[in-house]
């Protein structure tokens, strides 16, 4: 068996290496949220628009940088663990050696974004991703010498040596780009900046330079053996589990950052308890209340939209990369959530300020849906290759799948409608929402059946 | 395949979703340590005796605590899922209802270790625990209406009822104990406590009072059904793969802790950066230049006993619940590391404090290898059910896991000795061994191979 085989030879199946890096890169990407989340607002009677200005100008740039960088870097590892797909202990110690510069990487941006005219910043990241080039050129190198490590389609073919070099060519842009860059840095800083910028958009402009260059020229016909890896088409499947296990590392972190909050400032002081409240805990708590709702709001949310997510991907046969770019848009947004929930408790009741971080809210929760529905659209556009049978157009789940993916951008775009015309009662129609949205996805079912009933009766009466 | 069958009928394989609750329980079960780390040290005069007493006293309480709970409330959620395999709707928003209120118990256990007189965080807490039973038990009964949901072994038992009530009455335990314990914190609040920690051993008492029974009236059959399930014996398995994923969630969200902390605290002020250090940023950063140190060993330390983890399961063909019991020890210290190595690095070179604190980073790190060595001995106990064959006692690769187990606790005793005898050295020898070790593991097998041929050499030189 070859589970017995696993460990005989020194060699193992890299699934739970894969699991554990998937998990560490989902918190990185995630946690960077916290810095923006505990910038205090300075006093209520300041606009919000203020201390929005305030926040998006560095942290939130941070935060944003480092999730589109990281979910990079994530891509990457997986392509590179898709040709290379068992290890063994020279390999996991050298991926984690490439896991400990990713996580890294958070902290020179907050260097970026904090000094940007200073230098410094760019060369650690370019530093570290040149060192992370390397290290991954001789996991590739290391692989291709022993290639019973290799996938079997790549161990079959005949030309390893054309595979390896392509691999390295496609490794090795990144790092260069960056040695550019910090050479750059000396002379003129601003053009690195613009050199990083190309890196992450490295494949697309690549494919749009080659897609041009073949239509001036005329088709030009890729070798097939590298059609297979390292395509950086759009349909390029990534592995399912890993999208799956990334999304739910940065759903699972995301839940629980609020409560950390809570558990850190939300517990009051003895003396002040004695002195303020006359020795009553229950009173001292009240004025927390509206931070546990948050707290309770924030992960009902993220839970419902893992649970969209998870019925969305088990109707799922394939993650194509563009399907996982659209995954990424809408964790950014899942990301925000906490940060938004704060923001909406944090003022006091009927002000300007409550009503725009609510709508704020509203604005989070609707991107974050309105990005799993266009995953679902694009899965539909190529439904012979991506759905399970009974949920293509007009199948039997398909339905109830689309009524699971626009409940919450609908009921968003409604709250947000609603708050601005009844803006004095923005807070309770929040709540109100907030609690009925769980109920709604429990009778959804029941909903849909008796909604297709009642378009059925309407429609064709005679059936 | 079944995979078809997936979703159509509206059921589905559970695989993501305990994979998800395992994410999220491992994170709570070990945020709860960076309260304790955020506790300022005031002033570097004091002894660190008296702060670490005064640590000790709340937030290290709290920390264990939770993480003691949390793996109970864990371990019950593998059992219960042993028996459910498989999934619709209905159940996955039940299970995320009883996740929330999870995530809950940190905060409960602050308030109780903040405010240890007043009943309120008790009640809080019991109120928590109630309300999850009775989900759980919402859970049992909507399952077992619908058999498909079950275990094949259970589906083919025919007293299906037995087994509900046995179920039923398992989970039901926990709720009334803490339901008593609300009742008795009205009138003397540490019975209540007794009750709770009762409720922890709960498993472990009621197997020896039957232990205490059986010597006394003789042995009583169990009948062989309920024998399967909800056994409480310590070789009773855990889901391996859950003891994994846990693990690596533990792992991952320890690993990437200080480095939230270094991207909020260490980017200095643009501001004090240009009166203090003359615009240089170098010089500014130099100042932090410890706390990168003890983020690299910090990541470096874990991401090592992570991978001696991986390569001890990737052996283990069984997880029985004294192994994870073993394992979630050793978690809870590799929780504690980066608490350490902060500590490591906040006190001025060659002071007193500063040896202690190495010797606390090298205890920390002692056990949290001790404890995975027990969990190997332990498998090696009954290493026709637990291990593969070619790693049993003599087998190939034994010699070689037992180095990998050994080599974290060896060099944290020799490194806590050697800073015993030399301590003005103690910083020194302490990043000496940060450095080597990742070195050790690399050349490992050539290291244990040198070793065996060397004692093959002196004792069986006729060989």
């Amino acid at each position: 068996t070859p589970s017995d085989r696993e460990g005989h030879s020194g060699t193992q199946s890299s699934h739970r290496l894969l699991a554990y890096s998937d998990a560490l890169i989902s918190i990185i990407a995630t946690v960077m949220i916290l810095p923006v989340a505990h910038t205090k607002l300075q006093g209520n009677d300041e606009e919000l628009r203020q201390s929005v200005q305030l926040l998006l100008s560095t942290k939130i740039a941070v935060y944003l940088m480092t999730f589109l960088i990281v979910t990079v870097a994530w891509a990457a590892h997986i392509r590179l663990f898709q040709v290379i797909v068992r290890i063994d202990d020279c390999l996991a110690l050298l991926n984690l050696a490439c896991m400990m510069l990713i996580t890294f990487l958070p902290y020179t941006f907050s260097l970026m974004a904090t000094f940007p005219e200073n230098i410094l910043g760019i060369l650690l990241f370019c530093g570290c991703v040149m060192v992370m080039g390397v290290i991954q050129s001789v996991i590739v190198v290391y692989a291709f010498s022993r290639p019973f490590l290799l996938n079997e389609q790549i161990q079959i073919s005949e030309n390893l040596t054309v595979y390896k070099h392509h691999i390295l060519k496609v490794i090795m842009r990144v790092p260069l780009m960056c040695f550019l860059a910090s050479i750059f840095s000396f002379i003129l800083f601003q053009i690195s900046y613009v050199l990083l910028a190309i890196v992450i958009f490295l494949p697309y402009i690549s494919r749009s330079l080659k897609w041009c260059r073949s239509k001036a020229i005329g088709q030009v016909e890729e070798t097939p053996d590298s059609i297979l890896f390292y395509t950086f088409l759009p349909e390029e499947p990534l592995s399912k589990d890993r999208v799956e296990a990334f999304s739910d590392g940065v759903y699972a972190i995301v839940a629980t950052l609020l409560i950390l909050d809570i558990c850190e400032d939300n517990v009051p002081d003895p003396t002040v308890v004695q002195k303020q409240f006359g020795g009553s805990l229950i009173a001292a708590l009240q004025d927390y209340g509206p931070e546990y709702l948050a707290y309770f709001g924030s992960f009902a949310t993220v839970g419902l939209l893992w649970f969209v997510h998870h019925s969305l991907f088990l109707h799922v046969t394939k993650a194509t990369r563009f399907m996982s770019m659209l995954n990424t848009f809408s964790l950014a947004f899942v990301g925000g959530l906490p940060l938004a929930y704060q923001l909406t408790h944090e003022f006091p009741r009927n002000s300007r300020n409550e009503l725009e971080a609510i709508q704020i809210s509203c604005v989070i929760i609707f991107f974050a849906g309105i990005f799993q529905l266009a995953i679902w659209v694009v899965a539909l556009y190529n439904e012979q290759e991506t759905l399970h049978p009974y949920v293509r157009y007009g199948g039997r789940e398909h339905v109830f799948m689309l009524a699971k993916l626009s409940l919450y951008p609908l009921v968003a775009l409604g709250t947000f409608f609603l708050t601005c015309i009844l803006s004095q009662f923005s807070a309770s129609i929040f709540h109100l929402m907030e609690i009925t949205v769980p109920f709604a996805f429990l009778v959804l079912r029941l909903l849909v059946r008796g909604g297709l009933a009642m378009l059925r009766l309407i429609f064709c009466p005679d059936r």
